[in-house]
């Protein structure tokens, strides 16, 4: 029969939220340089999807509602409808690239999901249908 | 013969954007009331839809690639990438409901498009997938 | 300057449920000669758009979000996560079809919307991504 | 109670064709000219969505299986994995804008649809996520 | 010049059907408190992806129809307006989480593939836009 | 602190072309015999995800307007409205399957790919939403 390497279990999130790429060191015309168009505040409505995995057998790897709980509590409170270079504490200093706020939510979510048997697979946030990033755990 | 009434012409187009429902003359605790999490500096991946009509029996009721390009010019160059509070001319001093940043996206398309001879029959606006305004002309 | 008709607003909800096109008077092969595939217990995640409109000259035609949250208590709570045949009270001895879905759905919203000022344009219901119907109100 | 003014219902069809918009009778620099990059051939996965209309009372306005079975035996079937330009019979001497494919398929499907007794109301043609065209007929 | 480690191929799947999160040996109120509101008979418009891979270098690694038409007899045509509790042979005894329909669908194509020369390398069960699970056989 | 195994960032592009399958040393029937309704010239909306990675540390792994502008450049301005058999000078002389389409781009992406620091990951091609083939380099 068929052999499962693993199984991994999906929820998608979404959130909109302001932000600009800019540099506080910098000029306007540097970060304009160095960051086009992005270094003027403009906002998203961001996708986020989660992944976790497990390799049990049990009818359900995780239960796909308490990992939006978790979510939700965790990260969605303090992004949705929040001005990412300025308004959410766990960002406080990064400069809020795709690939900077996925790491931070990472870090954020790494000892909820935990509790609730979950290992993070793949995290990947997306600022448009165009571009996302996605961070590989496994 | 099957009789056409009329033909609709419609072009979408996306473009990123912060705001925020803030009256100037009122308290961040008042605006929270109003307004909700809107008070707060967020932003969107607007989608916006642009309907044009003709009665014409021509080839093309218009060239969309022409639509394209005057609304690129006149609405799109102005607002993506922008906070819609502070750094847009023809919203200066609008409150950025989905509803007023249509209306005068309508008032800046009006001219340009009799100029390409094409008659505004619809315009939506769309701040995510779940919500949208259509202004109908006709 | 160009003249709005009337504007409109939309707002997206989703609910699953299951249902099958089944008269009682009938027997499982007349339902199925009737029905085809539809005579079997399935389900949808169904897509319904509410639209309602205002001549009015506002900043906002309705609130959003206080549109969502009377469908949310009208409708969504009521059909979600139920099997459209058996559970749901509003839809008591009708057969579930598209049509007589959203039928009884405006008929339930009438009164909620017209206590938020909101009057119903346009109520579509989607089974899938290729098959909806539209109740037209105006 | 509210009153429904009628009844529409849709149901999208996708096909895939090779096209290019260059009329006999100019050199394919004045083609060119005249439509830009759609001069040469090249080809879409048109979405096309039929809406037709009833002001009657029954459970159905009409059977959507039924709808799609005349659609994909009229149209689809002579459309799909074909050159518009060349292969099909109903398009013949056109020029195949989105405008004139879709006023052909109108007129082919009239009387197909009037056999079922389905009113055609509008019929929407996308040859992208960006560009259509939607005929009205009521 | 460029190394192709391996090449996959995918085809997308749409089904209706009805389920719920019932044990029998449970209570109504246990399986509510177990499984939520998925206790209740609901539906879904199940999206399915069967991604096969091989390492050949021919024009084609599998012929995506001839993929279709196996997967198509082996589980669409079995699942498609079904009630997953109830109705279906190779789900009989067992609890229609997403992982559970994921796992008996690859036993069901692991050897219809195999005879078309294909392994299975992944496949996703959606039940919603926002939720899905993956099986990785690789 | 949770530790990322790596980053990818993905680009989403699309372009329209024509193709048919048809290998020339066979009749128009050994053609329809081997590939159906695709040996006849049609067209796509052809999707393509381009997706790099780095192990890097950095705020961007790759910059994704300079890796839209690096695949607009190299790529799409080759294939978008161009007929696949005839036009396309790096894919003279390959049959157009996707398996073929993806291959020569990513030869074609490889090296400028690599001057903005970007390895290819994976190289995704839908010809619809339907069918997709995934190159993976890693």
């Amino acid at each position: 029969m068929i052999k499962v390497k693993y199984i991994t279990v999906s929820r998608l999130f979404r959130f909109s939220a302001a932000h600009r790429l800019f540099r506080e060191g910098l000029s306007a015309e540097e970060n304009e340089k160095a960051f086009g168009k992005c270094s003027k505040v403009h906002g998203h409505d961001y996708t986020m999807v989660v992944t976790v995995r497990s390799e049990g057998e049990g009818d359900m790897v995780v239960n796909v509602s308490t990992l939006g709980e978790v979510v939700e509590k965790e990260v969605i409170a303090f992004v949705d409808h929040r001005n990412l270079n300025t308004d959410v504490p766990f960002l406080s200093g990064v400069l809020p690239t795709m690939e900077n706020i996925a790491r931070k939510i990472a870090e954020k979510l790494e000892e909820p999901l935990q509790r609730i048997g979950a290992e993070l697979y793949e995290l990947t946030l997306a600022e448009s249908e165009k571009n996302s990033v996605t961070l590989h755990f496994v």
